[in-house]
């Protein structure tokens, strides 16, 4: 097991995942019929850094990270986060996301916010919790879920910075 | 007085605008030193609209309308607005926010999002209160004001949808 960073030879171990977490519109702002072409600038090329989750060759989940506001705001990465449905519940979204955490303070970001965090995935509210993140802010029925209709998204916030 | 569809030979107006705006860094979250080119790609060619306000023939203030975030939250739009400072104090932001509401609407927008607003910029603030923008958000030290430091950014949210 071991996070490293993407090449593009892994996008076509990458983008299954993608598609199958994307497709099904519950949890991320992409439009759900996004082409392998699209998500490959999206996931691969658009954010300063992509990694991947792998066990023995296979990808089993990927992230990135971004820059999450220019200027006056470029302090302030975000990431997005996906597994693959044949290695949920075993604790890669944890991992992942501590290691983000270390790689955005090596790259001197201080924070981490997650911009669009839909109230109905429980599940990451709860681990994103757990991993010290805060709820800042609540835009009401900003996330249109596939049968749950329009629902809360929730902006989460981690202040990285120990000084 | 006539607020517009902006024109690409609105640009060599609208550019000093922009330009008075970022490089002051108290504002917007885009890069102070921004390039006349890198300008003309985020504020004309990146948004889905953009508008000027016109007096005479004269620009005196400009803003865009795009979609916030793709997919499952592709209903809510954001804007940023600018005045010159030739103009300030006489109600173009205003003016220029019912516009944008109207044109959400039209669009078929349900609600309008701000996703970055400096909490010293008191002014603005209040202006979003007053035109019925609720503060949904808070993100702790997001901005970096250039002589009071780290300050909080606001997200701002209104929902248009009367239904």
């Amino acid at each position: 097991m071991n996070i490293r960073e993407a090449t593009s030879a892994d996008w076509d171990q990458i983008w299954p995942i993608f598609q199958e977490v994307v497709s099904a519109g519950e949890t991320y702002a992409y439009e759900p019929d996004t082409s392998k072409e699209q998500a490959e600038k999206i996931w691969m090329h658009a954010p300063r850094k992509t990694y991947v989750f792998e066990d023995n060759g296979q990808i089993l989940g990927t992230y990135y990270l971004k820059t999450n506001q220019a200027g006056p705001g470029n302090h302030v990465c975000n990431c997005g986060y996906m597994v693959s449905s044949l290695a949920r519940g075993k604790g890669l979204a944890t991992l992942m996301c501590e290691h983000s955490q270390q790689v955005a303070i090596e790259l001197s970001y201080k924070a981490i916010q997650f911009n669009f965090v839909a109230s109905s995935n429980e599940g990451a509210v709860y681990l994103w919790n757990k991993l010290g993140f805060e709820t800042v802010g609540r835009l009401p029925k900003a996330f249109k879920h596939p049968t749950q209709g329009y629902v809360d998204a929730l902006v989460m916030y981690k202040w990285l910075d120990k000084a």
